[in-house]
């Protein structure tokens, strides 16, 4: 009995951070994906463990490294023979560089892909507005980091009020399940920041564009999470054309 | 470095048939648990591996058994540690017995699951419809499954022309991405159904839940896949229970 299912270009989703986002990851894959017939599709592995310590309180220093449950995360998709990983939550990438070294598996980096995207739409003298976590705002995460041939960005963020009151809460309510209440807050959020002069709006966190997207919001956003999944999507048809 | 997430109770779902089911799968497993944070939810692994061969094709006889792919893609989910295996995939519910025997892990029957809840929702006396596919209908897989202690359940089925016009081609436009297409035809099924006599309907093939649901159906409805996914968190709820 052999297994003829070509195995080339099977993508790791290192998931459950949380588990909604990478549902929305996954849709977000199938939609970059031309196919008619399910064998078209791109062969995928999740890792949806979402028993990882908390991001926000780690960097704070209020909480364990997420990073030994990130590791064995994605050690269960080596043995279930991922090729790749991506990683659809912006805050764990704080820790992106260790995981790579410790899992010894090629990975794609979220925010590269949002970086090239927020470039290509707002162009580089935008002022283009970040909605993303307390940890990935005060580590650099999207400020600090340059893409090999990206312009720097110009960013405009949230003040500390409204990420107190607005960001990091309507977060928090898209992880409870409570899905308006994380649109109200985020929203507004998002209305503050293109009344301070953003063209457009970087959703950084994998929660915002559950419930905020180019339908809603009152600026043009880069959805993070979309721009990592045609990513994966076109590393996978690639690999497969090779194979094939 | 050692890692404190807990590993009870972690789910594999055997996938890709359709990926876009499997997404609605693991969708209804969040809708079906009690979470307020990341932390809360259910660990599950995930093999979406589309390269299956066409299972209705096999039944007939036009073309390879599903099941080598199906043992590759579920010794995945060993690979990832997967501890009970299941599978949004009616029709795949052919290979059950043989695939179960070859991963010597615990799975859940989604047929099963989906009884129970016809009974429990129609009572024992009523006529339920069926919207399968050919191969689900002409194998038996509903008609002649009869859990433990539960009654039999009277059928009504499509009519080989109904089958044909509707049901096939609607569940082939869903896997295609032609949401609208596929929901015309399968609510013209259940309509046809509902007209000769049904008092419930059961959505025995994963596509279908994607455009049919207890909004828009003409009669109550069983969705298999919801049924499939309680039944998988309950497990995995208990298991973190016994681990605790």
């Amino acid at each position: 009995m052999s297994d003829s299912s070509a195995a080339a270009g099977v993508v790791g989703i290192l998931g459950g951070m949380g588990p909604l986002a990478t549902i929305d990851f996954m849709h977000k894959m199938l939609l970059a994906t031309p196919a008619a017939t399910d064998q078209e599709h791109v062969p995928v592995v999740v890792s949806s463990i979402p028993q990882v310590p908390d991001r926000n309180q780690a960097f704070r220093g209020d909480g364990e490294s997420p990073l030994a449950a990130l590791v064995a995360s994605g050690r269960r998709l080596a043995g279930a023979g991922a090729q790749m990983v991506v990683m659809p939550c912006n805050t764990a990438h704080l820790w992106f560089d260790e995981l790579q070294q410790a899992l010894e598996l090629p990975m794609l980096h979220l925010v590269d892909a949002a970086l090239h995207d927020a470039v290509a739409l707002a162009g580089p003298s935008a002022r283009i507005g970040l909605l993303a976590t307390d940890a990935s705002l005060a580590s650099g995460l999207y400020l600090n980091r340059r893409p090999q041939g990206a312009p720097a960005v110009q960013w405009l963020l949230p003040t500390a009020r409204e990420m107190l009151d607005w960001v990091m809460p309507g977060i928090a309510a898209v992880k409870a399940g409570d899905l308006p209440g994380g649109a109200d807050r985020l929203l507004a959020a998002a209305l503050a920041l293109k009344q301070r002069g953003a063209s457009a709006l970087v959703l950084g966190c994998t929660e915002i564009p559950l419930v905020l997207d180019a339908a809603n919001a009152p600026l043009p956003v880069i959805d993070a999470t979309a721009a990592l999944a045609q990513r994966a999507v076109a590393w996978s048809l690639g690999q497969r054309r090779q194979a094939a």
